[in-house]
């Protein structure tokens, strides 16, 4: 009956909460209403949103036996850039919603995991502040390209000077999606309205920069930004193979083919859906990428399988962060690649770069094909 | 605790409610059983009813990236006439039911948007009465063709002598459908039984002719009606191919192609999933119009991609006139052109009137293709 | 406030039940526990009994307009014979247990309605006792061959002495299936168990048959028994184009298509999915009925555009007898014949014998074809 | 009131319960949480786990009629060897978790029940202890290959020396699966954690095996084993019609199509839907048997259709052994063959050697082909 308080205390769970599902519950009751409407909600009925997960459980695996357990790789070659492994941090916005270190904690986690992090441009910390606070981070710069050119050419610029390996270009926001969870709660501008005292000042200048993006923006100003940066270009938010061609006629590195994690317009086709034809269209000739949904590392062998390089995760890092912080979003990462290995060599893949569609088929479960 | 009362009196929302859907909460916490089940009631086991709104959702939206969408026009030609956008009010009769106001007050929220009524041969208020009180209004009227021909000849002159621009004639209800809803409540002739002072007197002489709807209309009186009128003619209630062809073979000026909101013969298709082959089968010839489950501007975007010229929209109305009168008939039209905006934009067809096939696919989610 | 007592007891409903299914329920609150373990009970997990009732809701409707409403005539023609509609009641043992009037009220509610009743070999009250108690009733034998082949020829031959117009023999249970409902009440032969004071002596012969019923039945017995009777011999209990080559080739002049209303084998397919194949394999030889599932008059249209020339409908007439005696049965199926006119109707075939496969297609809420 | 105690004491069922389900629900209400989260959890989102049983019911039963029901014999032959039945006990660890007499008891409900147990190389009692409790039992040995080649020797030698029939190879375990419901409770060694006394002792050496296991295996050990042994050798864990190549051309007398119960790798596909490209792929050549999810005759005779000549059966069991010991676990094998028994009378094929693909289709319920 001496022991300490902090003994006392329980941990969250007694064991290592095993699944990204758990980090999600976790958050849901740890987060404020706003921050939830925020990270949680999708546009319309989100119809998306719930299919961008489901999606990958429409793809069963096949898995092939007596191929080596011992010799698991889960390294990747992205943009010509060898990685430990195919996970990377998707951008998103504001993440001092979930925690007080935002996306500076991200970027331990990434660090820490090997993982690159993509920062977006309204991150809370911007982007010099991650580049500064955690330069040890392999990092890409996610680009809204705003209405005023010369800040837009000063971001991009900026980002090869603060150690950014690649420019990623979002083109799936002319305009912002009808999220009624946040309109249910009145919010339009989550930084400005969200009350999260550290944030107040440091935030100022993008927040403000919301309504500041080009809704606007053409192929020709893809090839512009290209042209412009000495770092190869990734078009993200593709969802057709006409436009991934679009994208390798105009300079691009690479797609990310993505529905903005359901937010923008509901009822699109799911990353998980659209990636096939876009892979067969791009033929090798740039890198395909694809986000949305990505849950497990079965999910990830799927991506692979069809032809992705890599995959990127946002809620459920956000999901760790509000949950630990740095400690909870390098939890989720780690589970994640955990589970990335464990289904590596129980697929009989031991090696991730060498995944190819023999060893996926339509679910059974999802109907007849 | 000295604040004025009407202050203390809490909004319904805080915010404007975002979606139809809410407004479909609140008119049923609002309107009275009997008008309920006249509304929102369906025939048989209400499968059609239901599907109506799933089935849009079958067609899953394949976005463009980087059109444009600062200059987003959702502008559409309709019989020849250009008009602000594609959406129209349904006919639907006895509006008394949802609110004092009726058929005057939707004929208000929608000269105040642009949208063409058109006004139900069962309009509480009388095809007169909404001309004389709302001139301003676009409207087009809705015949049956009853067994006393004089009758009809009469309703037929007398829209292009009030103004409609169009007679659009249903041809789906030779006789009533079985709507438990309503037998339930033993509800038969609605403006008859369901008490609503204001409407006693208004309504006597349509809801006797309820009765008087003549089971045997053919298509040589499709062809007389279209004849005698200067009115470009409308068939409404066509589901099939062929009789698309009869509609055009007849001189009918276009085809609505509708189920009768699923009130008249449980398990038909649904407009969704009827609309393709119509458009196949009509080719240009004639306009072809859909309605059944609209709910979302996606749904409109996904019935222009199909090949409609413009959709009705009858419940979504009813539904804002029960909770606020013209109000809240004009705030629904309003939420509806809204998302039709913003849908038109991030699906990368900034101009309604160019919508294809291309936009659509089948949805994933709905069952492998 | 004087009202006498008998106007205030409310009526089982305050209008006439606008469903089978509202007698189902009703039914469900009516009859014992043994009762309805026997009567709604399937075998196994019950898949194929729910899947007789949901099968038909996989074909959808595709009505034509404009072809006349008032001229609407159920009439088919069924073993050569002018019937006023397609509804026949199916053979089911015992139904004392559901009522004490059992067949015979069955019996009469089939007469009022100028429905053929089809006669189980365990009729409570035995084939003699409904032919002689209601005479004007159209009547079929459903015929269990025994193994003592003498019992056999002795019900053939008074089927016709007793004037069954044609005998119906059910090969789908040479065993009995293996019903869990029954089977938890410890139910093996529900007339000797489930307690029926009236049904106790009259019951004691057929009952005592269950365990005689011949488990070797073969085909060369089909055509021997079509040669010993000058009835039309109708096999039921066919479930693919196989046996339904046969059936025709072995003297057969009809065949029901049927899975024993679930009750026999779990996982079999409905008659909804048998029949179309068997139709086509039959190509007009011999005529081809249905049933299972059968709740709604658009569920009659289905079957008769797939080619049935009439249906068996059982568990619903069950519902009313066990309800309301002769009256409830003859309810129900009055609300059939109400909504299959309705159907014609709206359907835009006015005449039952004149449906064919353009009326109705795969239903696209049950998935892409 | 003076009844005695023991007969107050109501049996578990009034009655002997029906189905295998109901083994389950009283194997739930019996076992620990620590026993159930090892014996009923799957890996990942248990998304496989539970299709192990649903896929069976996307096939249909086609059943034929007046084939003879009372020569019915549930007969087959594998590996050469006549059986009575194509039932066989699958191979599962540490029984005595469910039960204290664990394998043994089984072995004995195997004996009774002529059927083939398959003793994993973790039971409880050891494969000596098996076979000297119950010699009677014809009895298969469950391999794991260890790193350690002369353990693995040994266990080969023992198992022909202990009157073995044939050799299992499990295949699909070169790493331990992710369960969560096992993490959730900290279980990584089932033997050495849950508490279990009479298992203590006996166990330790096996348990102590888990980790020994060889992820390293390949198709040449595979080999290398058939040669070792005079038993027939069966492949374990396959999937795909490709591996089931490889395990013939490697020596192998039959394959396992299995997927571990669903406890290795989520989202991997069932045995139902990968036995008939195997069947094919084999072509007779070696015997192909099939695991996972089999819970009824029906999914036996199913099965059969598909060309497997066998089945194992493995929760189950646990589920009869748990809450009967010897007797329970021989009571779910004997619904399990009253079920195959009435369901080869049923379907119409009285010889369950003689079932082939005509008496199955894909379940019409399970979405349109």
């Amino acid at each position: 009956m001496d022991a300490a308080p902090q003994d006392a205390a329980p941990d969250r769970w007694s064991s290592p909460p095993p699944s990204l599902a758990d980090y999600e519950r976790a958050a849901r009751a740890t987060m404020s209403e706003e921050a939830l409407a925020y990270v949680e909600g999708g546009a319309g009925d989100e119809v998306t949103l719930a299919d961008n997960v489901t999606a990958w459980r429409r793809w069963a695996l096949r898995p092939r036996m007596l191929t080596g357990a011992s010799r698991v790789d889960p390294g990747v070659t992205v943009l010509g850039v060898a990685r430990p492994h195919p996970v990377i941090v998707a951008p998103t916005a504001f993440q001092r919603l979930a925690h007080p270190e935002g996306e500076v904690a991200i970027a331990r986690a990434a660090a820490a995991t090997g993982t690159v992090m993509c920062v977006s441009t309204f991150a809370s910390a911007g982007p010099a502040g991650v580049a500064e606070e955690v330069p040890e981070v392999a990092r890409w710069f996610q680009l809204y390209p705003f209405s005023d050119h010369g800040a837009t050419r000063t971001l991009i610029a900026d980002a090869a000077r603060l150690g950014y390996e690649a420019l990623v270009v979002t083109v799936d926001r002319p305009v912002l999606g009808i999220r009624e969870r946040e309109r249910r709660l009145s919010l339009r501008d989550p930084a400005a309205e969200i009350p999260h005292p550290e944030t107040a000042t440091a935030d100022a200048a993008p927040a403000a920069r919301l309504g500041q993006i080009d809704p606007d923006v053409s192929w020709s100003d893809i090839e512009r930004f290209a042209a412009e940066s000495e770092l190869p270009l990734l078009v993200k938010g593709i969802l057709t193979a006409e436009d991934a061609e679009l994208a390798v006629a105009h300079g691009a590195a690479g797609v990310v083919v993505s529905n903005h994690g359901g937010r923008q317009l509901d009822t699109v086709i799911s990353g998980a859906d659209a990636l096939a034809p876009i892979v067969d269209a791009v033929a090798g000739r740039v890198d395909v990428l694809v986000d949305g949904g990505i849950r497990r590392g079965t999910d990830i062998v799927k991506a692979l399988a069809l032809g992705a390089r890599a995959v990127l995760v946002g809620r459920p890092v956000t999901w760790g962060l509000a949950v630990g912080g740095a400690d909870g979003a390098r939890d989720v990462l780690e589970i994640l690649l955990e589970e990335l290995v464990n289904a590596l060599a129980l697929v009989g893949c031991p090696r991730a770069a060498e995944l190819d569609a023999g060893f996926i088929t339509r679910a059974p479960w999802a109907g007849p094909a």
